[in-house]
């Protein structure tokens, strides 16, 4: 087997979303970008904006993975709390970060630099800046932790200034194959024999659902690529064997 | 106060959410209806097919919350291992349910029950079923686990099977009042001193961007609907101190 994968953990940050107001919107562009880049995301957690909430499950997360990501609670109101947690969770001053302090300031009106908006520019004392693109206010990283703003768009781009500065591990290979009209239960035997010659791997079955009737995907993924082909075939002569039409890709939508 | 509500903790069981494949559809879901029945959601994880993970986290999160749904693997394919990690967090036989047994061997064709779909018909000794509308195999509670399928059109229909089973707090009461062109940072303040007014609601402050400029929602939320309203009454009369001009309920979309 190959060197081993550093791993990720996100916490969502917000009660907009544990109360059903908010759809989130970040996980699944992280998780994909993290991919991408050989930082697989192993864990989420959707916390509310509760103080020993926060800095305990940080604590804890950060023990457990190499790289944890927050998103949400960085902006200038009473109920964003991440930054201040986490340098309580890292038993470290919040103070304000001279540079973080010095864009900010002259982003704003004078004036207009109030003390909710000097909240932005308060850091755990050490922390490294993630630049903010869109809205200025930056996010940042201390220890293995990386605090980005909960607001898509704001979030990608943090998330993409940060990037370049993770070492991931080797590149995770994905082959899907589908085909209508087959149901998981025919199957399920044989893709589990498949899954036994590749243990490596992992070989996923997804259902799907539409009008006229519906499917299953099959996926094989790994950091070794000819495994994930030689099961990819595999896959195909079990579809086949049984009378389906397997097709390469995900089902159109 | 009031009475305590009972609180809930969903898992979402799936390497396909955080490996990108899938947008999870049910958090908003189950969110959304835990709090109309008085039993708010107060944490979600993500976690993947991995069988001590998910017996490890089964057993914290139990311990922790009054309820917890788990949403994905319970069909018959070898990633499918929800049931039996949840019989082996509770320390139970993992055995044929006679009543789900009977139901799925009705469904099926002579000879197409096979052993891969009997693995739905497999449960911690002592289930209670939860009914499957859409595609017959149960899901099922066991202690104060509710284990429901993870597609969304089939969680859906087992909740509302299961709900009318479920003992709900007081409904929360919940005011939105949106203004266009108001930035978070010039209401911080004033906001804060609501919160410190109502300290048994959630006062959330929620940006919100389009084409054209954005705005704020800000939301009071809590059990006492009276409360609520006044507090509604406060940041309205807040918005218009600093020249914006509030309107109910959240901005169009």
């Amino acid at each position: 087997m190959s060197e081993r994968s550093p791993t990720a953990c996100l916490l969502v940050i917000g009660n907009e979303v544990l109360s059903g107001r908010t759809r989130d919107a970040n996980v699944q562009f992280l998780a994909t970008r993290l991919g991408e880049i050989g930082i697989p995301l192993r864990e989420v957690r959707v916390i509310p904006d509760v103080r020993e909430k926060i800095v305990r499950t940080v604590n804890e997360v950060r023990a457990a993975f190499d790289h944890v990501f927050t998103t949400g609670g960085i902006g200038p109101t009473h109920d964003d709390i991440t930054s201040e947690c986490v340098a309580a969770a890292f038993d470290l001053p919040w103070e304000p970060h001279p540079e973080a302090w010095a864009r900010l300031d002259r982003h704003y009106a004078p004036g207009e630099f109030n003390p909710a908006r000097q909240r932005m520019a308060t850091m755990p004392r050490g922390a490294t800046l993630i630049d903010n693109a869109i809205s200025v206010a930056p996010g940042f990283t201390i220890g293995n932790v990386h605090v980005l703003a909960g607001v898509p768009r704001i979030m990608q781009a943090m998330f993409e200034s940060l990037a370049p500065r993770l070492q991931g591990g080797p590149p995770i290979a994905s082959r899907t194959v589908h085909a209508d009209g087959v149901m998981e239960g025919r199957i399920a035997e044989g893709l589990a024999a498949i899954q036994s010659r590749w243990p490596a791997l992992d070989i996923g079955s997804y259902p799907y659902y539409r009008m006229g009737g519906g499917g299953v995907a099959l996926v094989a993924k790994g950091v070794d690529a000819e495994a994930v082909e030689a099961a990819s075939r595999d896959i195909t002569a079990l579809l086949r064997a049984i009378g389906g039409r397997p097709v390469p890709g995900e089902p159109p939508v």
